[in-house]
This record gives C-alpha cells, structure tokens and sequence, in this order.
C-alpha cells in the first residue's frame, strides 16, 4: 500500500495536510510497508548517537528492549514461541476464534466504532459510551496485532484495517485524535480538567501500544503513524515544561506509550516527555486525594505506598519501570522497589489480583483484603504482571516471575469464562449468588477489562523467555517450542513437552545452531521449594524456590533438561492481619490456587460453614485426581473437612457467645482451580476456607 | 411581634407578596405568638373533620402523634422530662455550651450563611459548599429549636433569629426557598433531573423539620410559614400526580417534614404528597441503580430489603411510618416489618449503626459488617433511632426501643468527641491510626452529621417517656423529672434516681396529680434477661427481657418502682456469616458496647493480636471498675487474655500453614465504652476481639 492510497481514504481530514502529516515520518511515495525501520528517516539516532539500530517489527518483542541500557533481561519476539496443545493452548485459541471475534461485534454494536465514523461522515450515531471509550478499540486492535504476531489470521486482519483506517481518518489536522472531544467539547481539549478526568492521555496511550503491537503483527504502519503524529505534531510542540503548556497523566498509561515509541525511533523527547510527566506538573494543582487517587500529578520518586485507584498505580509503575530502563535514574528503582515490598507485603491477594476497594477501585490499606468485596478488577491484575514483567527485565529476579505467574493463572486467568464469550471485571475470592451479583458479563459499559484480558492471552508467548548477555531465561512453562537466538546472534530453539501445571514434569530440548557455551536460567517458582534438574540424564544441584537456577555449559543440539517442580498440594494462611482471613487456610498446588464452589460439594453442605481438617503435616490427606471433563480438564483436590454445627442462636445477628458447641458433621471437600469458578450454575464460591480447630 | 414587621426585614422579596403570603396564614396585624394554633385559621379541619385540636405549640413532642390513629403511642414535649446530672446530663450541657455554639460558628465561618446572604444584598461571597448545604442551617437551626424546649437560652435564640431572617428572607415570591438553585442554574429548579441529585426537597424537609422544633421552642412561626408557603404555594399547586408535574424524593426526608406540617395544619394535600412521593412518581423513569441509591422513585410498599445510601433508607422508612401512623395503610406496615427484620438480622452493627459500605454510603449485602472499614454514618445510626422511635409509636414493642437504646449509647453517642468540638462521619469498629484516617474531625465539607448529632442530643428528653390510652410507657433511664400528664388529662410526675448506665438499678418515683388507676410500661432491655421489680418496697413478677413490664394498678403521690437491671458483662458472638467477627467476641454491659483500645493496654500490646480467655461461663473473670477521671467518668471492664505468638514467617503475607504455635502470652486486657473511643491519643482501637482457642 502506498501513502497516496491512504490519504485518500482520509476523507474527513484535508487531504493536503493528512499529506503533510505523512511527509513528517516519509517522503510521500515511499512504499512503507517494505522499509524495514521507517521511522529511522527523520528520527532515528538524532538524540541517541552510538545506539545500535532497533530490530525489525518481525524481531520486537512486548517490549522492545534490545537497546534500553538498564534492561539486564531483553524480551524475545512473541512469534518466536509457538504454544502447543496444552493449558494455554486452548486459552489462546478461544481468544482468537471466539473471544476477539465477539468483541469485535460487540464494540460495534454498542457503538464504539460510530464515534469514530460519525467524526466522517460514515455514520450519524450519537456519541455512546464513557470518555475512554476510545481505548476499548485500541486494546482490541492490540489483541489483533499480537494475535498477528502468532499467525496470519486475514479476518481478524481486515477487521482491525477497517478499524484502523475509521479511526485514523479521524486525526484532526494538528495530530489530535479523539472522539469525545470534539463539537462542543472541542474547547476542553486537553485543558487541565480535562487532562485530569478526560483520558485523552490515556487513550492515546493504548492507541500507542496498540499501533505498535499492530505494526510488529504486520509491518504496516498506517496506525502507529498517525500516533507518531499525535505525539511529534500535537504533544511534544506543544505541552511540557514551560513555556509550552502543563501537562498531567490523569490516567497512566501514555508514559508507557511514549517510551515504548521512544524505544523505536529513538526520539529522546519521546522519553523526555515521559519522565516530565512522571515528575507530575506543579503548574496543575490538584488535591490531595486527585493526585492520590490518579498516582500521578506528582512525583512519582516521592510515592511511598501503593493507594489510589489501582490500574493507575500499575500503569505508573509500569511507566516508571519503563523510564528506569532507559535512564537507569536509580530514585525511580529505589521507589519501585519500595512500591512493590507495600505491594506483596500487604496489598496483593493470593490469586495476584490488587485493589482490594470497590470505591474508587482503589488499593485498600495495608493488609485491606476483603474477600466477597474484593475488587481485584482484572486490568489490575493484568498491571500487576505487566510491571512484574517490566521489573524482571530490570533485574532477572523470579520474585518477580512468581507475581507474573501468580496472577497470570489466577486472577487474570479467571477474567475470562472457559468459553472465552463473558469477562469479570471484578474479581472476587468470595462469593454468594444471593448478592444478586452476576460476576461474568458479556459486555460492561466500562468494557476495559475484556480487551486487556485478550491482549493479555495474545501477547503471551512473549512471556515465556528472555535473553540475557550470557544466554536464556526460561519463566514459564507449557508445550511450547522457541524459535529465536541468543545476543551473540547464535540461533537457538528450545522446545518444552509438559502437562504443566498439572504436573510438576517439563522436557526441555534444547538446540543452538552451533554449539556453544552459554546460560539457562530454569526458573524455579517460589511454590516449589526445591527441584529435580538432569541435564542429558544428570542431576543438576543447587535448584531453589523463587529463583533462577542458572545452568552454564557448553550446550549442543537435542541436549536435554528434565525439570521436576514439587506438586504437593499446599496449605497457605495469610498474615494475621489480614482480617478475613483469620483461622482461614486457601490451597494452591502449583502455580494454582484453588476454591471451593458449592455445587462440587455433597448436598447440604454449605461452603461458608465447612472446616478443612489440617492436620500435623499440612500437605497430608488430599488426594488430587485430573478430571478431562470438568471445565475444560482440571486437577481437582480433595480433602477431609467438617460441616460446622452451630447453636440454634445461629439465626440471630448477635448472641450470647456460647463455648459448649454441637458436634461437627464430617464432609468431604472437594476443590478446583480458583481460574475455572463460575463457569457453571451460580453457585457459592470461597479460596479462604474455615480451619477445623484441634 | 407582629406580621408588619416582620415583614418590613423581607428586604429581597418584594414585601408586597410577602404580605400576601402571610395574609394567606393569618390576617394581617395578628399577634401570632399569642395564639395558641395560628395554623388552625386557613387549614386546620378542613379536610380532616372530627380531629381534635393540635395542641399549643408548647405541648408537642418530638412528634405531634396527639391525633395519629395509628400511633399507639403518643409523644411527650421535650420540655416535658428535665434530665438531672447523669450520663446524659453531661452530653447535653456540652451539647448547648460548646456543640451547638462552634458549630454556628463553623457554618458562618465556611460560607453556609453567605449562601443566604448574598442572595438578599448581604454579602458579595461566592456561592460555598455542596447542594444540600442549606439543610445544615436548618439541622442547627432545629438543634437550637429542641434546645429551647429545655430552657431559654437567649444567646442561642438570638443567633438562631438572625440565621431565620436571612433565611427567610430569600424565599422567592412563588414561595421556593433554596440558595443552590439561583441565578444561571434557577433553570434547573425541580426538573426531574435537578430532583433526582440536587436536594431541593432534602433542604426543604429539614427546613420543615427545623421550623417546627424552633416553634415548638419558642411559639415563633416565622420559619414555619415560610416554610408552609413552599409547600402550600409552591409545592402542592405544581407537582403531584398528573396534570401537575413530577415529584421524586432524590434524598428522602421531605416525606418526614410533610406529615409533621400536617399533623398541625390537618391539612391532608400535605399528607397525600408524602404519600404520592412515597408511591414513586412513574413519570421520572430512573435507572435501578438510582431507586436503590435513592431508596425512593418506586414504590415503597415494594422493597424488601434495605440497599443502596443508608441515611436515604433510614429516613424514607421514618417517613413511610409516619405515614403509616396517619393512614394505617397495612401494606406499608408489612414492608416496614420485612425491612426491620432485615435490618436486624443481617445489616446493622452492635453498635447500632448501619451502612456498611463506604461506597456510595450504602447497606451492604446480608451479613456484609466489616469493622475497620465499618461505614456507620452517624446520620445513619441517627435514622435507624428515629426510624425505631417512629416503629416503637406504632406498637408499643421494645424490640424498637432495644434498638433505640443501641444506636443511642453506642453508634449515635461515639459520633460527638466528649469534649463536644468533633464529630464522626464514619463510626469504624476497629481502627488503625496507621492507616493516616482521622475520624474526629471539626468539620467536614458534608456537615451533615454534626448538626444531626446535635439536635439528637438537644432533644433526647423527648424519648423518655410515652403515652398510651392507658397509662405510660418509660422507654429511657437517667436521672430526670417528668412533668406532664395522661391522655385523660390527670397530671403525673414521675421523677428517676439513678446510676445507669454504670448501675442497674434505678427507683422511680410517681406523683399523679390524683390517685388514680392506670398502667405504668417499665421497658426491660434486651441485654437484661430478666429484672428485680418492686413497687413500694414489694417484688413484682413477670419481667422479662425485651418487653415493656405492664405495672397496672392505683397509682398514689409518692409510689416508688425500684428496678434493677442485670450488669453481667455479656460476651456476644456474631453470626457465623459475618466473616469479620468470626472467633471474634465483643463485649457489652448494659447498653453499652465495648471495645479495646491499645494505648490502655500493657506496653507491647498489640489489640490486633491478642485474644480474650473466655470460660465455660461467658460471664466469669471480669472485673468492673468505675473510673471517674477517665473519659468523663466510665465503667472500665478487664478480664484476661492472650497476646497470640505468631511463628517468624507472620510478615509474609501469604504463608505455609504451620499447626504448630509458639505459646501466647498472658496479658490483662482493659476494655472501654465504645463511645468514648478517640478521645486521647490516637491509638489503634477494635470491638471485636479474638477469642481464645481452648
């Protein structure tokens, strides 16, 4: 396709300075999408002399880090691993073929698109949906463009062209790009206020990482240039320090956006821009509880505890991570380090969903983890990983690999039904059907969590390696098979054969181009205290939970690596201030942690009043059995409990306490992966089970 | 003085109009703080044939049930019951000396009055504070009016006159009255929308509420006509069932204000809008989501359980009981039972309050009772007394007065500093100073609570004491003289020496005017399982728990009653659906809850982890001790416990379950009235306490 061809599809927008526009980035003519880097004319290595050159769209990975100095662990590209038959596999493939698909429909039906289209005359709808609308159909098309990245997919790809050409073609003359703000509206155009409660910023942020995962799906560039313009013609000229005008991230997430975008064309007031915004503009004044609430408008080296509404608080540490990689100003590693010890220390639940608080969807305080209130919102946790994953590049940590698979399998894997077609925007570790609560939904009118949770599943064979100078880090495992090559150039595959997490065995082959003396790094998740390593038969010491067991050898073709990771079922209580959870044990085997849901117990057993019987040696008593028909295949665990019995009083709301008890009714309990809750009739669901008393 | 002048102050609206307003109530140049029922003239009988006479103004309690048929109980005057040094005693000196007097002072000092002001050439400020600011003038206003009922207090009624000028003094010719609604946004006036959100009612409810008590404090109807000029000239020509326009209680309490103006004006179009308003007006179609919130906008006669803004709840079922008093509509009587038991059984704290839920100040589900993040408004806890005041009328049943008794002493009574100078918004059962909340505060943007607390205190002595066609009912105990008579007319004193709450015992002494046979209803509280009665010296059987002890008999100048309540420290359990107070046990003595605070306790105790050594018999181990220079003077209890040992890993947040503990510590634990919590330093404070495992 060639730029003539796409300016003349900008019917709305004066052809003659859409044009103009172009030339910014390329001559009008250049055929773009054959340019390998087309963003190297104009802005490439202007402000960042000695880098070397970014990789080609095909070879980016999530991140594109191969040129951040202080990013100890480089992203592989997400099309260098194929995910087989499997637990993700099945996932992913109802990502593709169901779930996208049908919010695809969905966001059409309700409107989304029209906003766009009637900015063109396409369409005479009235505006629908909230103001960060906008974003729903950038997440979406940041699902297609990973989705690309694993496949052709030619209808997925001409729906998101189609998309793409509507919103593009809406981009005012000066690079502003939105659908909210525009007739009336258009005087509020990123004034203060609206900055701070519009989201222009941020949908400009996931416009941003959409148009690049789309480009790294399919080398066209069409989208990411029209965001190149927003960012070159309309923000940087015009807003940041004084003189220009102020500038305030009211939702975070466009400092991830402009730094991935520096990363590509090393245009440092990209990054410039970024670090301003993080700083926070003294020029907004805000409130105290705005800025609390936003965690942004002030500087973000000077925030000491996670609070406020917690999607903002992952996004700006997301960005922040990001900004360290690039600048290595270690006042923001020392904050992040510090955010994330509030985070795991006292703010995380066990499924790594974060913020706890219905209001404002906000972190609670320190210890704050409700159960049934519990919002745990699934963009939460899927921030939480995504600054997980942004800390292990920093670090090559697995403390931070074990955060990415706790939510990843729990409180992000939960946020889809089995089928792929209804989406929890809460997340809840209690529940009770008599609420009224209908936990998954097809479609919410805040439909954020359903696209983030797609662009999530896309984007994941991304997750599963990282390279390092002195070779490979393995993070998570599944039937997979890598495709790509160490730093030094040296190609290598690695294949992995699991039933993983359903067994604690993983087959790994490993196979350079040529043989050569390099590091794997096996990581050993934090639940499995020690493990069993052979390579080519021979047993490995010093494996250890919660860290990478670092393997340095001279590697050869069809070496091999047999991991064994321990599978008992595990028996977890919660810091004592946790006050719901008091004299409460949850499970988790593997990197699952599991719940009781009514409807798998004996009848008459209601859940919130059985005890599990735990007894000396915790990981006693259970018996763990596959069940291939059960939501999909899942490994249920069994154990002996008791149907507590109470005094008749038990219909009061307050009563005398009394210390003589009826006899407790033995019960067994069976449990399933908290991931799979609520996929068949509404039935009462908890992680936090009563501990018989002994 | 008289009309003319008051009217000559009516400097902003044309006085002509005025004086038509006022000629509407009363011919001009009529002394009306002479006449005895100035409303009779005009309303009075009109629609109501055969009513007796309202009496004078001095002569109507709390509520003027003098002529409600259904109202099996009828209010007495506040000025009817003088309370002597006591419990009560303290509160309410603090109350007029110091509550009431810095409040004026804050409402001045944060623009409320200037609201008023500007609109009558007064003052050039700029409009301050929320949509309902207003209704805090008329809350204090009514504050001074239950004072007045006690005594003359000249300062407070001077300051009160110069508010009600100027308040008056803005009512707009066609009789509105609202500072919000003025200028640009007079456009907004009641449209369904402005209805819905903007609290015009609200304001107007408690103006009616607040003219009435200052009436009935001082027999000036000055505030009350205007206020019966918005409801007659405004409110009743224009909106109303079809051909008028739509109505909708955005914020009950409108409905209260209508039925106690009709209660003295007999005029029934005010009843039958309370009760249009009460039905849900079909024609503003909302959102289920705003009716919950609203608690008004459907029929009310079709709730079933209590949802959504706990304070519009408690006051919509305040106004559906009155309503019920005048009509005797049994539908409303059936929702109104169903309502309360939800209430009690599942959605109210130990300490009376209610609204569980911090979001949208709101019930939360069945059991939903956290304590640190315990919502407890104290306008709440506030409605739920009056709602059960208004319940108790009805059916004379102590169930209502236990609850009265609860929200009073605890919920209501920890919402003022004991000093008299802070209020609580949020009433927590458990608190951490960590958390940064401070919950006394001088003021809050939102001053609702303060003055709701205040005029609950000015008029307490109003809820000593009913009538009933037979005889009295005492409802409340403290040292106090009652005054007044039966409804045949005999005059009665009744006069109460006692300790209580500290001691059980109390000795009544009761001085017909006349011997005379009638029936003296000694409330037996909840907590005291049975009582020792004895009349002149010989025991009485038959008391019992949570019922009204029927004494009927000829009743003589100088018989003595001596009750004595049981004072056992009681240990209460929570049902087992309330996650937060599971193997948790809180503590209560007489009306009092209790609670730990941990600046009382020995150093390195933390009340989180420690736990109470409950035996065999609940009751066993306490030692009571009153401590007059503590807190004013309370009842400390102590008993023993534990301060729990957690192994190393308890600063993990999530950690392998160990059966093994390492031994707890014996400390002696000292607990004080909830109500008094926050009153020294800051210092972590819980009502719920863990119990021991034995």
């Amino acid at each position: 396709m060639d730029v003539k061809k796409r300016i003349s599809r900008r019917n709305f927008v004066s052809s003659a300075i859409a044009a103009g526009a172009a030339a910014a980035v390329l001559p009008v003519g250049t055929l773009i999408a054959e340019v390998a880097n087309p963003f190297r004319s104009g802005y490439l290595l202007q402000d960042a002399p000695g880098l070397l050159p970014t990789p080609s769209w095909k070879d980016q990975g999530v991140e594109n880090l191969t040129r951040s100095p202080h990013a100890k662990l480089k992203n592989i590209p997400v099309r260098a691993v194929t995910i087989h038959e499997g637990f993700w596999y099945k996932r992913r493939e109802i990502n593709i073929n169901k779930s996208i698909p049908s919010m695809h429909d969905l966001l059409e039906s309700n409107g989304r698109m029209e906003n766009f289209r009637r900015l063109i005359g396409k369409s005479t709808a009235a505006q629908s949906g909230p103001v960060y609308s906008d974003s729903d159909i950038y997440k979406w098309t940041e699902a297609v463009g990973f989705t690309l990245q694993s496949g052709p997919y030619p209808e997925l790809r001409a729906s998101a062209n189609k998309f793409i050409d509507d919103v593009v073609a809406t981009q005012l003359p000066n690079g502003y790009l939105n659908t909210y703000y525009v007739g009336d509206k258009a005087s509020q155009i990123m004034l203060p206020a609206t900055q701070t409660t519009g989201h222009e910023l941020y949908n400009m942020g996931h416009y941003l990482q959409g148009a690049i995962a789309y480009y790294r799906g399919t080398g066209d560039p069409k989208m990411l240039e029209a965001g190149m313009k927003f960012v070159n013609d309309f923000l940087l000229p015009n807003y940041g320090p004084a003189p220009l005008k102020p500038i305030v991230s009211g939702h975070p997430e466009i400092e991830m956006g402009l730094i991935e975008l520096y990363r590509m064309t090393g245009d440092k007031r990209q990054l410039d821009l970024a670090g301003y915004i993080l700083r926070g503009d003294t020029r907004i004044e805000l409130p105290a509880h705005r800025t609390i609430y936003m965690f942004s408008g002030t500087p973000f080296t000077e925030r000491t505890k996670l609070e406020g509404h917690a999607v903002r608080a992952m996004y700006a540490c997301c960005g922040a991570t990001d900004y360290y990689m690039e600048t290595g100003d270690e006042t923001y590693l020392k904050t992040l380090n510090t955010l994330w010890n509030d985070l795991t220390a006292s703010k995380m639940y066990i499924t790594g969903g974060v913020g706890a608080r219905q209001a404002g969807e906000a972190f609670g305080d320190a210890y704050e983890l409700p159960n049934a209130l519990a919002y745990g919102e699934s963009c939460a946790a899927i921030g939480n990983m995504m600054w997980n994953w942004r800390m292990l590049a920093v670090t090559g940590d697995a403390k931070f690999t074990d955060v990415i698979e706790r939510a990843l399998y729990n409180g992000i894997n939960s946020g889809m039904s089995l089928d792929g077609t209804l989406y929890c925007y809460r997340n809840p570790l209690a529940f009770d059907p008599a609420t009224g609560d209908t936990i998954r939904n097809t479609w919410y009118d805040t439909t954020c969590c359903p696209p983030n949770l797609e662009r999530t599943f896309a984007s994941l064979p991304g997750y599963f390696y990282s390279t390092s100078a002195d070779g490979i880090y393995v993070h998570l495992y599944d039937n997979s098979d890598l495709d790509w090559k160490l730093e030094n150039g040296t190609g290598l595959k690695i294949s992995q054969k699991t039933n993983y997490p359903w067994d604690g065995g993983v087959n790994l082959t490993v196979t350079p181009a040529q043989t050569s003396e390099f590091t794997i790094y096996l990581r050993i998740p934090g639940w499995s205290e020690s493990a069993q390593i052979m390579v080519n038969g021979k047993s490995v010491s010093g494996a250890k939970g919660g860290e990478y067991l670092a393997v340095k050898r001279s590697w050869a073709a069809g070496d091999t690596i047999q991991v064994k990771f321990e599978m008992t079922p595990q028996v977890l209580e919660a810091n004592p201030h946790v006050v719901e959870d008091e004299g409460r044990v949850a499970l988790q085997r593997g990197p699952l942690v599991y719940c009781l849901e009514q409807l798998d117990q004996p009848n008459g057993t209601t859940i919130e009043d059985v005890s599990v019987n735990i007894g000396h040696k915790a990981s006693d008593g259970f018996k763990s059995e596959f069940k291939p028909d059960l939501l999909g295949g899942v490994m249920v665990l069994q154990h002996e409990g008791e149907l507590i019995q109470y005094p008749d009083s038990r219909n009061s709301l307050y009563m005398q306490y009394q210390q003589d008890r009826p006899k407790n009714k033995p019960v067994e309990l069976t449990f399933i992966p908290y991931y799979a809750w609520a996929n068949r009739d509404k039935s009462p669901m908890q992680v936090w089970t009563q501990l018989t008393k002994v």
